[in-house]
């Protein structure tokens, strides 16, 4: 229930000042200020599970309540399923009911700028579209409980170091294409309830004070009418932020006299306070319904058997030399488990959003309730930069006396957590060496790896015949690898970021992260694969990227144009041996533009689950923001007259078909001053006829042509505004400017 | 003579204030406004020789007098010989005094940015150390002749597209380390008479408005004393030129009463006005003694002399497999010679440079006067793009029938020049398809290159045998080459730009050439090598790479710190069988540091010739600058204390040889403040006792630990500005505060 209905309750303005002054700041770390003690509820960290602290009104952030530990968004991502993350919503807003949270802190929907961003196993891709369309699964499910969301960090959090204080320097349309769009789509299809603001500043002022994002952007543009609540102490200056549209300052810092004052003294607007109060009172009500629930117990059973499928579906299979895997379950091969991982999963990241599972499954104990056996052998140990020659020892030995080796590699714990980036996406070094050794005496390795963001499998994976990305996998994730390791189910999913060759070829490398109290976002629009696949850099894997156990084809690609929209569909059939699923990816190619645009971007994409020989119809409907660039000339999205590129294909780099489509684009050109060239006037459509008729009236009248004949000067000429064309044309500028800006003005009337 | 001594005439302040309006714009296209029809001197563009408009009052652009045409800076850059650049501009300005031009409009030191820049054929380099100190040359040796020069366009005019109206958005950081030292070198040694203020805008404002360029960093912090001229065209707004720094507007806009009725409305401060007025006053007294002259004939037969050494200087051979050149003279290996540019030389770009030279050789004509047989066969056109079928044919029999192919490829005129930016780094289609037939008939092929900027050769240089490249190289470029084919001089010339695998790899290529009215320099410092280098990307050939006739061995480096200075001095020996010269090339890897820094820098430089088994010492002194980096937090340079790394090679990747150097850093810290983090306060050595004495006896005081023992809230501490540890802290956060606060303010004291 996204909206939810408006009870009769005594508006804020109506609540004396100081009132509607606490009404705006927590009541402490955790709850709201409500009316009365009763309305006063809980709001509290997730996302991917709850993480309500033990002691609930202080910052104790080592301990929290138990709760279903789903797979981190840098798993859940990679399902390409919003169907199931929406699941897995429903099931996080139930331990909200139970737990009476009324607001669970997420999800973040920053975009993965960088691999190093120590809090990306928090996101959800590098790509804003598909970003907004998976994570708005989970707002929709956990809102239809009745437990509100908090989309967040609002915006441009793109990093950890010096979160706090850093400027993010972004052009607008780097935000509005790149930066902006997830939070755009999630809030005006599923209305979270709240919004948080991020800790950093955007192009100057602290994201808690600015205005263009909390007001004009996030309420006059998308029409958000919740509230802004503040990053755990993001707010500087608590009278600015309350202008700039935050609603709630969290924690509370004692300021509410310093508003009180504000606008006893002119400082601040009664009525902006009035309506951040009353979102608040409107926050209030929309949760009172599933808070005033006396119980609400969840079925603990179901949601582990959620978080199974959930993580299930967030492993990418990135290669299967000869069909290594699926692994037979009978014993015909002898497998060698080897990595602590398998033993001790690392399936969450560190920081806020850690909680307490309520149980977890290891590959190693799943084996074992599978009565599967094995040779296991840690390998290494998680605490320590030191390689142990014992387990080393050990392990080259299982892994010759096996079969195959299941290598389980991947980041400790202290490797990436929010409130750091990290400094490699190496893998650790004695990981890398036991590899190295174990590759010499078994040719049948599978490496799995256990890590929240990309790391660099370029050094080895031409060494290993099989490599599955496991990212984070939540509590189930042990019972998960074992369902996907011996065939129960296919992998199906695909990379939401790309893997790249080096880390330094990421394009944000020479302004990570920043110095000097700001971040240049200097590569633009260019994030991901809109740089790698624009400027035809190798990588790893590409974004889109994942196998199955069974194989597809795309193909009957069709696309019909209408006005600036599409129509698209394309058929998919299963042409392998066991079911699984492909996720169906669409991607449109932009026409010749004024803009640098990448070579093509994701506008829609579809998973599709098919039997051996079945087919499926895919359709799409692209609206004409699936052409759109941000034309900030035009102050607007703007859809250029052109031929497109449709593309459906199975990744980034897999296109299957492509077509091209004419479109009429908007037609919405920009007007003509005198700061125009002479070329911009020459290929006007108005203009062009004007120029022309006003040099040959003028060089009548002169009896000899304004502009001499040199092929020089007439290069010169066009790139000149036509009021500096003096320069060129001597006195005879002057005289065209006033003719053909008089016959322009009067065309337009 | 740079400081010209002051004769007694009127000041500025005491002329009519029309007269003063007047000094401070030209009389007509090319002449000052001087306060007598003999003084309205001329001023004209360069500057790889003059070009004096033959109609001297108009913009005439078609027609020039005759002048020596040496090579432009494309070439001439890279000899890495500023002594032999000097004596071309001594040469320079010998025809200017005879020509009665009192300043030439050069050099242009602008960075080389993206190979694609139409006008990079004019600038120096990507490297501005190099660009500065070579540069330079042109300054001195015109000055010398008493002919002001104009070192130009300043600054941040790196590109053509829409140069007249696009706003450069550069970081401070970058205008400093990249974009300006060329420009702060060669005023603060050589004090050109005049700087020309570019056409864009510099981060929002025009730079013919720029008072921070034009007054704040030229005037106040280089010692600029001289005249700033306008790019022609480039005023916007004659009064707000004017109050910011700009002496003279050309062309003159009749906009003098403007500025009349600016002061006596008091929009414009007549000290300033007379500030700039006495500029132009001193400008015409400088140049009196030269322009009073009444013949200065100049050694025309000399100056091609000179040009012939400058364009042997010019040239880089970038492969020579198997030692194929030099070729032998005397007709035991029978050459073809293919390529239209063998007989039309392209020698210098188009646009405001492009003079009218006193005679061309061309490499025919200078085989004719030597008197060796050659086949010719043009093989392609310069004016078509299509391939010619006949052309092919004879072109590829001629490869068939000799023992070695001569190709000379390139970029005709219309490919490059001012005006606009080329869209490829390829060489035409035709070329690429006649050479790659050629190679096919023939194994030994030696490409000779005309070009003003880098083009691509990853697609054939495997393919060929020897691979020169010609750049342009001025009137005398057909004898040059013939020397330097025939092994008369060895090739001793370097890159002075990276040949990239792709345009595409380039860093600016994201940014490349703006939108919307602005280019971003998104890439900040991580200009050319000092990204190709940093980011390990791999490269065609790199930054200071060329080859000689000869081999030189570097050896024995040492390098004395003294405070932040070291002397540095190595061993370069001609370890071959010929005469010829090595550059050597000094660069300065960085110590860790909070800002990110290129993996090194070039710091010196010095070309030496030496005779077979011949050795010499080089030496360098490096100042505290050679190891500084620009920190916007200090609004300053800052050497920060640690390890520097000397490296001393052949080019930015053939380093010989590398020394460690500990310097003591110039000990400029930040203060402190609130806004600092904790681990800025722990990590500092008077705020980290500070702190935590501050924190033992809070803890103390409670009677409890004020930060609680927990790994993950220390790690998120750490990054906290103090000012809101709060967050986690709770109010012993504003005790600490004011304590720690006290304590610094009290230890400053």
């Amino acid at each position: 229930m996204p909206h939810a209905s408006q009870q009769n309750t005594t508006p804020a303005h109506e609540l004396p000042l100081e009132k509607r002054a606490a009404l705006t700041s927590g009541a402490d770390a955790w709850h709201l200020n409500g009316l009365s003690e009763s309305t006063s509820y809980m709001i509290t960290d997730g996302p991917h599970g709850l993480r309500k602290a033990a002691q609930s009104t202080s910052m104790d952030i080592e301990h929290s309540m138990p709760a279903t530990c789903f797979p981190p968004a840098a798993g859940m991502a990679s399902s390409w399923n919003p169907g199931l993350v929406r699941e897995v919503g429903v099931a996080i807003g139930e331990e909200c009911v139970q737990e009476k949270v009324a607001v669970l802190l997420g999800p973040g929907v920053n975009i993965k700028r960088n691999p190093l961003g120590g809090r990306s196993f928090e996101f959800w891709s590098e790509d804003p579209y598909f970003a907004g369309h998976e994570a708005i699964g989970i707002v929709e499910g956990v809102q239809s409980t009745g437990v509100g969301t908090s989309l967040k960090h609002f915006a441009a959090n793109n990093q950890e170091t010096d979160r706090m204080r850093i400027d993010a320097r972004v052009s607008e349309r780097a935000l509005r294409e790149v930066y902006l769009p997830a939070f755009e789509h999630i809030v005006t299809k599923a209305h979270p309830w709240t919004v948080m603001c991020a800790y950093n500043q955007l192009n100057g002022t602290p994201c808690s004070q600015n205005s263009w994002l909390l007001t004009k952007v996030l309420r006059d543009e998308w029409g958000f009418d919740g509230v802004v609540i503040s990053d755990w102490g993001a707010v500087h200056d608590r009278v600015e932020a309350l202008k700039a549209g935050l609603n709630l300052e969290m924690p509370p810092t004692n300021t509410d006299e310093q508003v009180v004052v504000a606008v006893r003294d002119g400082l601040l607007d009664e009525d902006q306070l009035d309506r951040m109060a009353q979102g608040m009172l409107d926050l209030i009500e929309k949760a009172a319904p599933a808070m005033q629930q006396d119980d609400h117990p969840y079925d603990l059973v179901n949601h582990g058997a959620i978080a199974r499928r959930a993580a299930q579906e967030s492993m990418v299979l990135l290669k299967n030399d000869g069909g290594i895997l699926p692994l037979a379950a009978d014993g015909s091969v002898s497998i060698a488990v080897i990595g602590e991982f398998a033993r001790t999963p690392r399936y969450q990241g560190g920081g806020s959003s850690k909680l307490t599972p309520t149980y977890v499954s290891s590959f190693l104990g799943s084996l074992h309730i599978r009565d599967i056996p094995v040779d296991f052998s840690p390998g290494f140990t998680l605490d320590d930069a030191k390689q142990d020659a014992a387990l080393t020892a050990h392990a080259i030995d299982m892994a010759w006396r096996n079969d195959v080796v299941l290598f389980f590699a991947g980041l400790p714990e202290e490797a990436e957590s929010e409130g750091f980036d990290r400094e490699t996406i190496d893998l650790p070094q004695k990981q890398l060496r036991l590899l190295a050794d174990i590759v010499k005496v078994n040719p049948n390795v599978v490496v799995v790896l256990s890590n929240g963001s990309a790391v660099s499998v370029t050094p080895w994976r031409d060494s290993v015949r099989g490599l599955l990305e496991g990212w984070l996998l939540g509590q189930e994730g042990g019972n998960a690898l074992a369902d996907v390791i011996f065939g129960d189910v296919s992998p199906s999913s695909k990379l939401v970021q790309t893997i790249p060759m080096s880390v330094l070829d990421d394009p944000s490398m020479p302004n990570w992260p920043g110095e000097a109290g700001h971040v240049d976002y200097g590569e633009g629009v260019f994030v991901g694969y809109r740089y790698y696949d624009t400027f035809g850099r190798q990588v790893a894997y590409p974004f889109g990227y994942g196998m199955t156990y069974s194989t597809f084809e795309i193909r009957n690609l069709s696309a019909i144009p209408h006005d600036n929209t599409v129509q698209v569909s394309a058929i998919v059939t299963n042409t392998g041996q066991v079911r699984a699923s492909e996720v169906v990816q669409l991607y449109v190619a932009p026409c010749a533009c004024d803009a640098a645009r990448p070579a093509h971007e994701l506008k829609g994409f579809e998973k599709i689950t098919l039997d051996p020989g079945e087919a499926s119809i895919v359709t799409f409907e692209l609206d004409s923001r699936s052409f759109a660039y941000w034309s900030e000339p035009r102050n607007d999205w703007h859809v250029e007259r052109g031929t497109y590129t449709i593309e459906i294909g199975s990744s980034s780099r897999d296109i299957a078909e492509r077509v091209q489509v004419e479109l009429p684009g908007d037609g919405i050109r920009l007007p003509l001053t005198l700061s125009s060239t002479f070329d911009e006037w020459s290929d006007d459509p108005i203009g062009g006829p004007i120029l022309q008729a006003a040099i040959n009236r003028l060089s009548q009248q002169e009896g000899h042509p304004i502009i001499p004949e040199s092929d020089m000067l007439r290069m010169l000429l066009g790139s000149m505004p036509m009021n500096a064309t003096n320069v060129l044309l001597g006195s005879a500028a002057g005289r065209l400017c006033e003719r053909i800006m008089g016959l322009y003005n009067a065309s337009n009337q």
